[in-house]
């Protein structure tokens, strides 16, 4: 163990903030708004103590960079801001275990590597409904011109709420060049799903974000009266989607992977009426992407077939997708030691949502994450929760992982043949 | 066949009406509104052709009386308004019918019994949600302190459109009276199903009316991250609804009725999460009221293993009933005596919807329907439309129907009682 790390002081700055930005309806850090710019605030007076140097991007993200014997950089990485009656740990977990593993290092003298914390800007994209808005910019994938004409409900436009902190949206993806040095890039997370709490284990190291397929299926029939219309003589558009909604749960077991519904529109969607057209979303997941691909046509030959047994016709339309990105085989190795010599054992798991160490990992820079349990798999929500003694464990964890990570950073060939650069002043 | 009926004349009145009072999205005879108003003073002067009264009682219902020998009155109804962008046969149809078989009766001198066409006011309920309006005020099912509240989309109160077409809500039951002295029911209505055009008959007769059980169901399961949550760690709340959704279908027909889920409704409703609650609305209909309670128990019962079997819980509230209203045996009989008699081959079935007919059965009156083949099974709607040919038949198989039923009225127990009175003077 290292002597200067104290997770418990983490635990005690994760209440500090919550008092500080949360309310009886749970945390109300919403990215551009006063409560998020308070929090920030306050974790640059956490920062104020240590020996880094703290900047903004052009994206909004905040660095604070310790120097090291070489420019080559490990990075940790977290979001501040959180949905709208959010949990007390979904994003800031990180940022302040990277804060006192920052600090832990800082007392050590200067590191063989630089070591930058960062807090992304609105990963959550609670606001405009844009998640990852920092990290994309920073790895290249925002496209400025998509987002220009965004609202929030008051009417804002995102342009004007992000001039209101000092950010042009025009030139947020100039954040990339923050990526000159990257080596490595770690993300302690809580799980905000129900794994680890299932197999009894505080800790797993994250393989990678799975591929994501989604898209809007509507199936379409013949609305008709309640009454007078024979069940042989239906063409139900709500019970061609009810075929589909339980078989996707077989193509997702089939395959290792999830699907779900998450929404079914009836219409005309009246007491009296048969249903003539049904929309459905449809959601399916998978770390590989001819798994992914698999489950896909799986459910469109099974829409067809249902549409077919119903005398309904079905279309779908695509709303997003997004290939599977794999974390570091290394790092993820890295990551599963460290968690055995904190905890005992580990666990390898994907993780279903995204997270800004998704677009980390798109920049081409070697990623992995750790999750931590999340009580009932909870998040998004007041009740998000996880035992004080695991948010330790956490802690320590990610620290074991960032020195063995600035070792590996160091034994890497690209690190050899640079050298390490004389050291700078720090502070 | 009658010398003087002309049911070519039937279908070019129906054309007219349609020309007066629909456009292009069909016909727009909203009870209360001043194309209604426009429909029924079109009537009143093909009714001043003939020795007939007309009055229109507490209800707004209009009265057509056609003195005979006897006070006992032959009734025969329908109803003149319309759905927006309706169809141009739905209501009018009988009321045009019968106004054809009052001319052939008037012509051929007094008849033995009084002769009645009563145009109900506002059967669709389409501008204040409250259906068979005058029918029900005129059986004494209707409860005016209940209906005051009602408001159409412009904000207008139901009483204050009633009282500008010269009806008092307060009033309206005392069009009770107009029931003294009625000895049968008959009325002739569009299918609006796809029954007799499946068996290729242009006419049935009607059974009764269905007896209806309207429930909305929720299920609660648990709303989780689509992509966090493994499929066995769900409780997806749209998966139970969809069970029922499929089950309903199979205790229709086991019991030989119809059941529809018309609506579902899920929570949180976005593509990114498991569906916590899922509410649908279930509606089940039956001429038999065993086989009625039967098949809502089964449902109920579904409803539990399904909700057990995703982890989730159920709840079940009611939105309406009614029992099933069966039609009067002898006048069934005749009036599928008048079907063979002008079309060779007849078809008893029931009444999905409900109609004015079911009102006035509920009074105890002798009641029978006549339905007439609807293309496609389609009303509501301006494609809704019946073979010219079929029509024709139908207006003939109800004047059929009406010297049948005269004759039955004459030969009850009940006329012999109290004897015909002295004929009046009729006009």
């Amino acid at each position: 163990m290292t002597a200067t790390l104290n997770p418990t002081r983490t635990i005690a700055e994760l209440k500090e903030l919550r008092a500080l930005t949360g309310d009886e309806n749970g945390a109300q850090r919403v990215a551009w708004t006063d409560t998020w710019a308070r929090a920030r605030a306050w974790m640059r007076e956490k920062l104020a103590e240590l020996p880094v140097e703290v900047e903004t991007d052009e994206a909004g993200n905040v660095w604070a960079t310790l120097r090291g014997a070489s420019e080559r950089a490990l990075l940790i990485g977290g979001h501040i801001d959180s949905v709208p009656n959010g949990g007390w740990l979904d994003g800031c977990l990180n940022v302040l275990a990277g804060l006192e593993v920052l600090r832990r290092i800082a007392t050590e003298g200067t590191p063989p590597v630089t070591v930058r914390l960062v807090d992304w800007a609105d990963e959550e994209g609670a606001r405009f409904g844009r998640s990852l808005f920092g990290s994309s910019a920073f790895s290249g994938n925002l496209e400025p011109e998509e987002l220009a004409e965004l609202r929030d409900r008051a009417g804002t436009s995102l342009p004007d709420a992000l001039a209101a902190h000092g950010v042009d949206l025009r030139q947020a993806k100039l954040a990339g060049r923050q990526a000159a040095g990257a080596a490595a890039y770690l993300e302690l997370h809580i799980e905000q799903g129900p794994v680890l709490e299932g197999l009894g284990l505080p800790l797993g190291v994250v393989i990678g974000t799975f591929g994501v397929e989604r898209h809007a299926i509507t199936f379409t029939g013949q609305a008709a009266h309640a009454g007078s219309t024979p069940m042989d003589r239906r063409r139900d558009a709500f019970a061609a989607a009810a075929k589909l909604g339980l078989e996707i749960r077989a193509i997702a077991r089939r395959h290792g992977g999830v699907c779900t519904v998450g929404s079914c529109v009836t219409k005309p969607g009246i007491v009296t009426a048969v249903v003539g057209e049904c929309t459905i979303t449809l959601d399916q997941r998978h770390m590989e992407a001819a798994a992914l691909a698999a489950m896909l046509r799986e459910a469109q030959e099974a829409s067809a077939r249902f549409a077919e047994e119903e005398g309904c016709g079905v279309a779908w339309e695509p709303i997003w997708k997004i290939r599977p990105i794999p974390f570091h085989p290394e790092l993820i190795a890295l990551g599963e030691a460290a968690i055995r010599e904190v905890c005992g054992s580990a666990h390898r798991l994907p993780s279903g949502p995204l997270h800004d160490a998704a677009e980390v990992a798109r920049a081409g820079i070697p990623t992995v994450m750790l999750f931590v349990q999340s009580l009932r798999g909870i998040s998004h929500n007041r009740i998000e929760d996880t035992l004080e003694e695991h948010l330790a464990l956490s802690v320590q964890a990610l620290d074991r992982l960032a020195s063995a990570t600035i070792d590996w950073i160091c034994s890497r060939p690209q690190f050899a043949a640079r050298g390490p650069t004389a050291p700078r002043a720090s502070g």
